[in-house]
């Protein structure tokens, strides 16, 4: 079972019919790494995968979906060129773990920015209540991360905002893992590599109001306007990455049934390790308070002491009988279970059957 | 045979390979598109990759090897980004086809441009001389494009410039078809989707020194040294995409035997189809001047009247012979045969014979 934070794992049809048509799809006679992304294949691949997005995400029609690169590590940067400079106002950032302070750090580069709330001090174990915000109501937008993915906290509701302010979301690590209201979006912005698809691939959804905001002098490949101009085909764009997506969509759909049951799917697997969590206080203990728990990123320690070496031990004893990918990021330590759309009830259940072992070892 | 400009053919057993890992790499019990980029597989693979670039490519010992996203198209804001904003110097641009042309545009926008030569009066049928170049001596940086794939002229030799002048070049549609001297470029880059991999991948080799002009204040993800000093590790890269790059090189060095041995093999293919439009000037004209003759795009059209007509019908029946991608891009018109690396010589003598063919048929 993979339990990586990203690339993590994707669902095995998935994997399969990729590598069915991987050295020639049968409508074509090329492989899909070799087509141009101007023929009539890859131009059905890219609007399907356009269609079920929308479809999924129930997106509305003031927004455009966008295929970009470079991750959202990139989209911290395009988010205030595109939306901050020039603007003379400070764009508020909500800052609830690792990728916020990245992200805050890079439009810092671009504009002026107001800290609307901070869980440093806290240690980054929670989400604000809307209450908390300090939101300018002339900010150029309120930027959120809605699933920290190293801490494993997670906005169960976004806070309302200002309905002026656009509200501008990094949503990588839980982007289709559940239903989200677009219409409270201006702009979302994720990387593939958790829910949607192998890594390489962003996918931005813009509302098509804040493309009159864009300065000009932009470089083409950092204007949000040249992709929704072209249809995210002014250059070559990732045509693997995007075929991926679309087979993960098409699962989503007819395998899953949409986005709703694949929340409740999710919230299952996620209350499977909390319980664990929580009935065990002696052994485990949580990093997020439970109003902010995660459900992609499960993160939590062993108390015992000395600190840190039965987490390793957990770790290693895990990865002996098949769980990879559950050591905590450094900056947290401790032990994260990333459960993505892909990885699988059953798998969860064996790490949860784990967890009670390991700890009536230790007791 | 796959003709395509771009994504184009890749070699099949580096397909072949990639199908059979895709579903689970033996040694991780993983697919390739859901691998941490931190695992000790991936390390291997991005280390590998590299260290056959620079075994291939010859890349000296002050140059470094970088992976990044967004194609071509972003190093023509990233190149002026980081080498001519804050300078108060021109760059200055050798411009010798539409990606030439491309590439001034974004440089544009971060600074001055000296046009040092363009080839646009004369329709881009060819390259310029050293002796015909407009070349500040305190340029900022000189930029070529070694190969236009759009036009097909290719430079043979890169023009001598002033030592203190840092040559950049696109490569994009030339890298890993024949040897390059490496000491001569500041920095060159290449989308991976022509000789090197599928689309979703940039090649950034840059001498160390370049490094310190490097202004403060960019975007992490447009800093060069952001992947110079990450190792290409700062965010998540193209894993997949970094895989098949790696199996490209592995077949390079292994089953074709280095470049020195694929420029004679693609010497052999462009010669091949050159000498059949020498041959027949009442029939095919080639496009650009025989000395710019691009060794990967051969670009040519039927002369006969009415104008472009039969250019389709060629297009349609090499289509029907099982010949793809031959139409010339629609700003030049007429025929493309893109014959990079993975074009078998077989597949070149095929579309010799037809042109032969063609020609009886309409003489």
């Amino acid at each position: 079972v993979n339990f990586s934070p990203g690339p993590s794992a994707l669902p095995l049809p998935v994997l399969e019919e990729a590598q069915a048509t991987l050295v020639t799809l049968p409508e074509v006679g090329a492989s899909p790494l070799e087509v141009s992304h101007r023929g009539s294949w890859f131009t059905g691949v890219i609007e399907e995968a356009e269609a079920n997005l929308r479809e999924l995400l129930a997106i509305p029609e003031t927004h455009r979906v966008c295929f970009l690169q470079g991750g959202a590590t990139l989209q911290f940067s395009m988010v205030p060129m595109n939306l901050l400079r020039g603007t003379g106002r400070a764009a508020a950032y909500v800052v609830t773990g690792s990728w916020s302070e990245k992200a805050v750090a890079e439009a810092e580069k671009e504009g002026r920015v107001r800290i609307a709330w901070t869980g440093r001090e806290e240690g980054f174990v929670r989400v604000p209540d809307a209450a908390e915000l300090d939101l300018p109501r002339d900010a150029a937008y309120a930027h959120v991360t809605t699933n920290e993915t190293i801490q494993g906290v997670e906005f169960r509701e976004i806070p309302a905002i200002d309905g002026a302010v656009p509200l501008v979301a990094d949503a990588s690590s839980d982007l289709l893992s559940r239903p989200m209201d677009l219409d409270r979006f201006g702009l979302l912005y994720g990387g593939a590599q958790k829910n949607a698809g192998p890594a390489g691939l962003t996918i931005v959804i813009v509302r098509d109001d804040l493309l009159e905001r864009i300065p000009d002098g932009l470089g083409a490949m950092l204007d949000y306007r040249t992709f929704v101009r072209s249809s995210s085909l002014y250059n070559t764009p990732p045509v693997f990455a995007i075929y991926v997506v679309l087979l993960v969509t098409r699962w989503l759909r007819d395998e899953i049934g949409g986005l709703k049951a694949m929340a409740d799917l999710n919230e299952e697997k996620a209350s499977t390790l909390y319980s664990v969590i929580d009935e065990m206080p002696d052994v485990y203990r949580g990093h997020a308070d439970p109003g902010s728990r995660s459900r992609m990123n499960v993160t939590f320690r062993t108390i015992r002491l000395p600190a840190g070496e039965l987490d390793r031990a957990f770790v290693e004893q895990a990865e002996r009988e098949g769980m990879i990918g559950l050591k905590g990021h450094r900056s947290v330590g401790g032990i994260r279970a990333s459960i993505y759309n892909a990885v699988p009830l059953d798998g969860v259940r064996k790490l949860a059957a784990f967890m009670r072992e390991f700890a009536a070892g230790i007791r």
